[in-house]
């Protein structure tokens, strides 16, 4: 029969695997940050490919392509090792059925590659199965993060997404920038989109200063390249109202779109650190809980070794040390609780991201919409009320009852 | 190299797993909850016992003692089967953490009726030991309500969970009440004490009866003894006011421990129904998922058997069953997050007496208190502000700051 005891000692192996599984995680949502970037890069000279008609960036694309095909096959790989068969991959069923979409959109991306060779695809169309790939990936990494057990790596992770999460978003706006310059002048709702671009892209970057580590805020600090900022904000300008005269040569949209690209590949070396910062904490904390757990057993064994107080009265430990083990279990039970409480806080800032998700779900169902148009109704929405889409997406969930659904 | 549509079966073999574990776990709680019951029993008889300074009930009481002796093996069995070495017990952390706590207060318990046979101890001693143990068995059914991945098998667990505090409650109310009436006259305290574990009582049920299952409130409402009500309320009174004269020859003791008995004998049907119920519903959920898994392994097979519709172009399938495939997948990922929201609703409801918790957490290391005695002081400031506990518990959270504090 178990004691007592047996059982402290087995939660304190429980937190053990479950952080050697975190850390398998991570490593998994490097490499998926890895390929994240890789993909956007692709999108970006697949743009400047299409829009010159296949004259210039035909080698760059193909290089790029090739680039990602090699990370795609790692990414393959790693899913592969994933414990489909076992109880080890927390909130599997979720992960997985995120994984099987991103599976989807990769399969389809090898005919879109295929007709962007041919030139036979518009450039919308390209952008379109990139970002699907693109926020599958993130929807994995978003699932990394809500599922994590440990707050202080739910923290880390949480960083690690928002960052990727506005990285992306920075990554759209190079795209609809490269389109505006090349058309010459935005209309009003260009102009609101390209807004609302950056806004989230703000809003993201603020998440991500919230909860990263103190060391990685201060190489993102250091990585700021003010020139290159101002440069970025002067060609927003520009953008936003053709001060210059509404030139429309093409030769902007190539400033542009350097312009942007150096500031997202800046973005990508914090990512790395904040990446391997996750890695570092990973490893510290597994050794940590082993420590924990050796001292645990040493303290254990020194007390089962002391004579009982009273034969027969206390079953096994005299009073002193049942006090102590009392102690113990009351100690782990209370760390478990803060822990716990940690937890909730820190996954309460993913409530925005879940709200969105739930209020698109609501008007893809009562409104037969994609999940695209979707959210492309939130944003005009948000836009249109000069509100945060996840203030509207409230909105929408809160009149649930009287849409028509048909999913629930 | 595995395909999407492995990762979508395998999301839905996952579901399965993790319901089946529900199941187990659900097996579990009902099992402590006949322990808790049997507890609760021979906490009762005890106290006549030793107020009686054994004369009556000494038999009752070796017998009720046996009888948990019984379920306690039964409980100890099932604890010894808990997968400690795998990953497949969620949150095993601190699932195994109360687990370990409840084996600390079973242990001690031998001791403690030892003593009772002895008549060695007071009754508040002996009530103590009885209430920590049912108040760990009452944690270990949080733990198990509060990790369910399924909404409707967590509601049930929640509806469960309070159903038992509540019926705890009513155990307490009956301890509460024989002490008074032994006694003659409860004082101001007195009285406040006993209408404050009859205000829990009713936000016990009140959670019961929003989360229970309309076949299992009918239950409870068909099961009510109107008379016996009656007869508690004029108790009740008679206990606030000593209305009949202030009489404490330990008649009316007796009287008010046989109709509060009744009660709770009462709510124990109501309890297995509950617990039937639960049971019956995991049943239901795993079927319903095999059946899934099959009709989705069967579509597949059948889209497989296909040829593609342009060789090398679409890498496995044709264009429309390509639609039906991703389909499908759509379909999972709103499902999987249809229920990971409903989840985080039924899940919310476990937060105040995570709030509580938290609180008690915070006295104990700001003050140096007990367990028992933070939550003494938490009562008494929501008694004497004619606050819920609830609300008491988060104005000291807000106040955490301000407190000084070892564990932060």
């Amino acid at each position: 029969m178990k004691s007592g005891l047996s059982f402290l000692l087995a939660a304190q192996q429980c937190e053990i695997r479950e952080l050697e599984q975190l850390a398998a995680t991570s490593e998994l949502v490097s490499l998926l940050a890895r390929f994240t970037h890789a993909v956007q890069r692709e999108r970006g000279i697949t743009n400047l490919y299409l829009a010159s008609e296949g004259v210039r960036f035909a080698d760059q694309r193909l290089q790029q392509a090739a680039e990602c095909a090699a990370i795609e096959a790692q990414v393959r790989e790693r899913f592969d090792g994933l414990d489909t068969e076992g109880h080890s991959v927390r909130n599997g069923a979720r992960l997985f059925s995120r994984v099987a979409g991103v599976l989807h959109s990769l399969d389809g991306l090898a005919g879109v590659r295929r007709s962007i060779a041919a030139q036979s695809v518009t450039p919308k169309e390209a952008t379109t199965a990139m970002v699907r790939v693109i926020s599958g990936l993130l929807g994995v990494v978003f699932e990394a993060a809500d599922s994590a057990t440990d707050p202080e790596i739910s923290r880390s992770l949480v960083a690690l997404f928002n960052f990727m999460q506005g990285k992306e978003f920075a990554g759209q706006e190079r795209a609809f920038g490269c389109a505006i310059f090349a058309a010459g002048r935005p209309d009003a709702g260009g102009v609101q989109q390209w807004q609302h671009l950056i806004d989230s892209q703000q809003a993201c970057f603020q998440v991500f200063a919230d909860f990263a580590d103190f060391q990685v805020l201060e190489a993102d600090r250091a990585s700021v390249d003010l020139r290159g900022l101002a440069e970025l904000e002067r060609l927003r300008r520009i953008g936003f109202t053709q001060a210059d005269g509404g030139r429309s040569d093409g030769g902007l949209a190539q400033v542009w779109y350097d312009c942007c690209t150096r500031r997202i590949d800046t973005m990508r070396r914090v990512e790395e650190i904040q990446a391997e910062y996750l890695r570092a904490l990973c490893e510290t904390k597994i050794a940590q809980a082993r420590t924990e757990l050796r001292d645990q057993r040493a303290m254990l064994e020194a007390l089962a070794a002391q004579p009982p107080a009273v034969a027969g009265e206390a079953p096994m430990y005299g009073p002193q040390l049942e006090r102590s083990i009392l102690g113990m279990v009351q100690d782990q039970a209370r760390r478990l609780q803060a822990m716990s409480d940690e937890l909730d806080t820190v996954r309460a800032s993913l409530n925005e991201r879940k709200v969105v998700e739930r209020a698109k779900g609501l008007l893809m169902a009562a409104q037969h919409l994609t999940e695209a148009e979707a959210y492309k109704a939130l944003r005009q929405m948000a836009m249109n009320q000069n509100r945060r889409v996840v203030d509207v997406a409230e909105n929408v969930l809160a009149m649930a009852d009287v849409l028509p659904s048909r999913a629930r």
